[in-house]
């Protein structure tokens, strides 16, 4: 066990990059201790606890107890580097998004201790922008032609309307929902399983940098993860927190997809499901989700765009502040505030490091953000200004 | 206007045919001036009418009063004659099936004014037993090969469970229902829109013959009535109301299928709809009812049979009685029995052509339910005995 950590674990950024390879996805315990200590701390607690040295901390203990948290987290402590994953991501065109930051997806805080401590992002959209209005359109791997048609459909409906649409970049109606929403040019979000130094599958790569190029691509894990079974299923409740709705368009009886709908039900997001011959096993999941009313059936675009946005409804309140905070920032300038530590300070070239852009644009962008207040400088280190929010 | 009716119009039978000839179904002033007077009185009243003595009714008079009631039967009065009408139904086999008799579904009192003056009936099994258990499976005539694929999955496996598959006789999957219940040889009913001295549309007129020979098919108006398209609509409560559950296989976004779940649901019976291809009309009038939550998805015979009897329940209630007076009869001796009028006597002679059956059947059969106290004889008269109800 190393004594102390080989790089600054009091910034905010780069402690939530570490508790990120620390834990697996989803880890209450986890976000509970960063959420009572600060990241940075939590990460000198654990320390302490890998050398024998419980701490008390001043919350409820988790499930199983703190020394179990502990021995689970510990022996990711060796080699633990976050600044070379952030150059690694820096290295795609990436960065990274901290909770409450301009760029964090604020449906993601309605998951409260399932919230991911951090998200690795490649895109060339801003990915709270991106979800103030989206839809998400999942299903199964193994799709048909018939499921793939409505899918495309169904995206493409989608794009007209402005709303974006989330996938997980699988094969099937993943891919069918990605590809349609390129193809006109509408607004794509993709979440991943696995890190982002490559994309999963492979077959899809060339497919998912498109997403990146136009949209955005997610991960609540840092490059090097490799997507693993219970990762995907994580990473469902990823993609119901980051949609306004979700649609199941084909899925068996037992289906990822279904998980993904259970997840949206549970934070009280609308849940569609797209009928089909009753002879297809690729439709019976969404047949049952109708049965049990756990979905409405929707049968074309228009109807999915009413489950995002009902019918005299005005516009959901959730993103009205993150928006706000944003609308005025291109995103260049938000992945800059994005890179800034939520306290203390950067030098200019951390500041390029994180934001993963070059020397010119960063420049640029603290300019604009110094002369509107969002960050101050003292000497050659840059810091956020308090922004009142709401 | 005739002065009197040349038939005995005090005779039940006679009275409730000739009703059925004055109005068209679904008549509820008809319907209230029957159970207050009785049929045969109602017409004396309405041969007063006639005349322009209106004799005041001791009920609440209907929408519109009793005069505008009475101007829209009186024009039917002219050749009224029912016996003929009864001759022509005891010549193709049928008989005539009034409220109350062994015969008579219960399931069609829900219908309360709503409910028919009589049945005219065509079959070798009893309509009572018949609907005990049963389902209505219906749809667009317009239908694809997937819906008859459907429907006759869904038809063989209630025959495979003695669940009477009841339907209207029309092309598509009306025809498909009837055609595969019959091929396994599974208890059948349709339900005539028009009188029964012909079966419509004429192409169903094979088909509807072998529902006639292994089960029943059932009309509410007398022989000679033309199926027309209001009569088609008000036909569909008593397919809602002859079956436990009705589930839609195909119905385009309007069909007439629908209004036969709207009447379902008023009778607070189970709907199910089936779905479909999103890409094909002939399932919008499904997935209209999925979405709008009229009715529950049904994917396979093992669903529907779970609508007509819920999982954990015992046995419906409502046929109960009803069963248990006919349990200890056969067809032959029930239509016997139904084919003696409710009050009053009836010769040999009348009851043989009531019935519709041969002279040394109707002799066995009324020794068998002289035996068994049912009816009772002077000299050559016949007379029900009374039964406790209940």
């Amino acid at each position: 066990m190393p004594d102390r950590l080989p790089f600054d674990h009091l910034d905010e950024r780069l402690a939530r990059a570490a508790w990120s390879r620390l834990t697996e996805p989803d880890d209450r315990a986890a976000n509970r201790l960063v959420a009572t200590l600060g990241a940075g701390p939590a990460l000198d607690w654990l320390l302490e606890a890998a050398r024998g040295l419980f701490r008390a901390v001043p919350t409820e203990p988790p499930r199983g107890g703190w020394r179990t948290a502990a021995a689970r987290w510990t022996p990711r402590l060796t080699d633990l580097d976050p600044r070379r994953e952030l150059e690694v991501i820096a290295r795609r065109g990436g960065y990274l998004i901290l909770p409450g930051s301009p760029a964090w997806p604020v449906g993601l805080d309605q998951l409260g201790e399932s919230a991911p401590l951090c998200l690795w992002a490649i895109g060339a959209r801003n990915p709270a922008t991106l979800t103030a209005s989206s839809v998400a359109l999942v299903g199964s791997r193994a799709s048909t032609a018939y499921g793939e048609r409505v899918t495309t459909d169904l995206a493409t409906g989608m794009a007209e309307r402005s709303i974006t649409v989330v996938s997980g970049g699988a094969y099937g109606i993943d891919a069918a929902a990605h590809r349609a929403t390129l193809g006109v040019y509408g607004p794509a979000l993709a979440v991943m399983a696995g890190g982002l130094d490559r994309y999963y599958p492979n077959g899809n790569s060339q497919l998912l940098a498109q997403v990146a190029a136009t949209g955005a691509v997610l991960a609540e894990v840092p490059p090097g993860t490799a997507p693993m079974r219970t990762r995907f299923l994580s990473r469902n409740r990823l993609i119901a927190a980051l949609a306004r709705a979700t649609v199941v368009v084909e899925a068996a009886w037992r289906s990822g997809a279904l998980s993904t709908a259970a997840r949206a039900a549970e934070l009280h997001r609308p849940v569609g499901a797209v009928p089909g011959p009753v002879t297809s096993a690729a439709s019976a999941g969404c047949h049952r989700l109708l049965r049990e009313s756990r979905a409405t059936c929707v049968t074309d675009a228009a109807e999915v765009a009413e489950l995002v946005q009902p019918v005299g409804t005005a516009l959901p309140e959730e993103p009205t502040v993150a928006a706000g905070l944003l609308d005025d920032l291109d995103l260049e300038q938000a992945r800059v505030l994005d890179a800034l530590p939520a306290r203390g300070e950067a030098v200019f070239g951390a500041v390029v490091r994180s934001a993963g852009l070059d020397e010119a644009s960063v420049r640029a962008a603290l300019g604009f953000l110094e002369l509107a207040g969002r960050v101050t400088r003292e000497g050659s280190a840059w810091r956020r200004a308090r922004v009142p929010r709401g």
